[in-house]
């Protein structure tokens, strides 16, 4: 396999609610973005991380739409699906198909247009994620599954409301420096606590938003990289792993433990040949406030149980032994489902490149992805490194 | 990049209106058969091709999905969409995976359930693979976007009404001696132009049917073949082509010509080394008549406009210079979006082995399949050879 490098990064200007911009634009926006940071005039593949095309806007065969609309057409450009880690996972297919010597310059992006629909067909959309016919059926939505995996968690380890609060602290604190998040904006724990309920013991301060949103990235052979793209330090993908999880809550043997995390995490530093205390600098998949906790856990960042102790410590705040979401998270920044794995790469590319102002990690020079599916039914990670 | 074989084929028993069985289940019948046929104990990834897992059966997530149900799970597995391309996408991407030296044992699906909702909500979803702000919104659905196509190929080329329905006469000739086929009975032109018009000069006998159904096939280093799995011939994927065109059909410079068919089966030939007079059977989408026979042109088997005169004199039937869609193609054998692609892989590799019995092509030792998106907004080629 050829060795792979990050050379490009983009993400259409600001997340939210973009009731004046379509699916194809926010896509084109940010892709555009990605090319000028190339600096590139040809691109060989595209992968696009999407969700739910279908539901959401009424548009499939999003490969080739988007690669219309963005003027790269005949190339070949696919669609990549796994809920809310399609974008992780269409970076992962980016990364294979350079690996494999079939495309030089690829560019890996995701998007999702979520509030085209009203607030019952989103929620409707996402619930996809689970098993239809033994959890949506009868009636469970995201916020109840995660909410079921919080209460199982602080009964299992006596973790405290106020540690999930602080998550969504820790989080729009990283966010209020970051302006093109949907929400860059500042809380505190009893604000989060006192929202309105949604799924008990989760607030909508526990939740990330619904969003419209698109990233893109552009992957190339290493040695290209270092040849050709000095404009920026060289970022390289040093490990990519990928696995899954019953779809299903009830089938898992222990509500709290992300098995898919912990899997796809240990393939990753396995083929980086690096350990969870060689990374300097995280981004996890916090779709809710509990989300990030049993993440870190299942990254090998934190014991089993201590995920709660270690936000409220100030373990993952930037200045902390390990900076977990230094971007906002899902939570600020939004998580348009499709986009999100991919702006995850972004932000990390950025830290190792040195060029997070404000929400710069110091030194850091090792950086890791980690997006979800479902309530953990699949999970992809990335491990950057500058050299 | 590594050499890669096909080592196992399996579909469900039989493709049709399968109202007794779930998404889920057809596909975990046709994985377990393409696991018994090429007698493995483990596989390392699996690529899903499904088109609107979403719009059809409320289920998204559908790699995490049909892993957990076929008990593969935890190992990656990614589902591929490109509108009715998703299923030949999936095997690619399963191809590059082996190629890279990601994986050694892969399983490349597809699966799509269309009959769980009522007609015009899958006439609806169908309709997500055209430009849905451009096309769709004004109301035109896929029989009228290859009946503008028919029409120009007619007037430019004087195509007649009898070749089209040749066409039809043919690959359900062909699709009588499959009886997985959804419809494997023989039909005559004038029962072809005598039947309902669906849009002109489309009757529904020049329109493939809608269909549950699912395929699976597994790959693994050509290698690994010759020396573990070596109760079949060895087949070998020796070339792979995808490519892009503009989504809508008004974009085109020529509506009979299906540029993105063109271009990918030139790169799968340059890929094999080979040329269109090399191949001895082929798989073209036959999504309608015209299809067919634009496909048929675009692949190089025959000069432009002169596919309908090809199949009106028997070149491509069974017994002809260049048999195409020996299988019964998807007019006979039923098109469930997502599973077409590897089923055109089965069948391939089926006359490859010498085990397709009355449809059997003489000596047939390189064939070809073609996938196509839309109304040819993407296409997929590969070509396969017994080593």
């Amino acid at each position: 396999m050829r060795d792979v490098a990050v050379i490009g990064i983009g993400m259409n200007e600001k997340w939210g609610e973009l009731w004046e911009k379509s699916f194809r634009t926010i896509f084109v926006e940010a892709a555009l973005n990605a090319i000028d940071d190339a600096k590139i005039d040809k691109i060989d593949a595209m992968y696009i991380g999407c969700m739910s095309g279908g539901l959401f806007v009424g548009q499939e065969h999003i490969g080739s739409l988007l690669a219309d609309y963005l003027g790269t057409g005949p190339i070949p450009a696919t669609r990549i699906e796994s809920a809310c880690a399609s974008g992780g996972l269409a970076f992962r297919q980016a990364f294979i198909d350079v690996a494999s010597g079939m495309s030089d310059i690829v560019l890996a992006g995701g998007v999702e247009k979520m509030l085209d629909v009203d607030g019952g067909a989103t929620t409707y959309a996402l619930s996809t994620a689970a098993d239809q016919e033994y959890e949506c059926f009868h009636g469970i939505t995201f916020p109840g599954l995660y909410a079921m995996i919080a209460n199982a968690h602080m009964h299992k380890y006596g973790t405290t409301r106020k540690q999930l609060a602080q998550v969504a602290v820790k989080n729009h604190k990283n966010g209020s420096m970051n302006p093109r998040n949907q929400f860059p904006f500042e809380t505190d724990i009893d604000s989060v606590i006192n929202s309105v309920m949604i799924a008990d013991p989760l607030t909508i301060m526990d939740c990330s938003p619904v969003t419209d949103g698109a990233a893109a990235v552009i992957l190339c052979p290493l040695d290209l990289a270092k040849e050709k793209f000095k404009d920026h330090p060289v970022i390289q993908v040093i490990g990519s792993g990928h696995a899954t999880d019953s779809i299903a809550l009830h089938s898992r043997k222990d509500l709290t433990w992300l098995s898919a995390v912990e899997l796809s995490g240990k393939n990753t530093y396995k083929m980086a040949d690096k350990n969870p205390s060689d990374i300097d600098v995280c981004e996890v998949h916090d779709c809710f406030t509990i989300a990030e906790i049993c993440a870190t856990e299942a990254l090998g960042f934190f014991e089993p149980g201590k995920g709660g102790m270690a936000v409220q410590d100030d373990v993952t705040a930037i200045e902390g032994k390990i900076p977990i979401n230094t971007s906002g998270g899902l939570k600020s920044k939004g998580h348009p489902v499709g986009a999100t794995g991919i702006a995850q790469i972004l932000e990390i590319t950025e830290q190792l490149r040195g060029d997070s102002g404000k929400r710069q990690v110091k030194d850091a020079k090792i950086g890791m992805t980690q997006n979800m599916g479902g309530s953990g039914g699949s999970s992809v990670c990335h491990i950057l490194e500058v050299k």
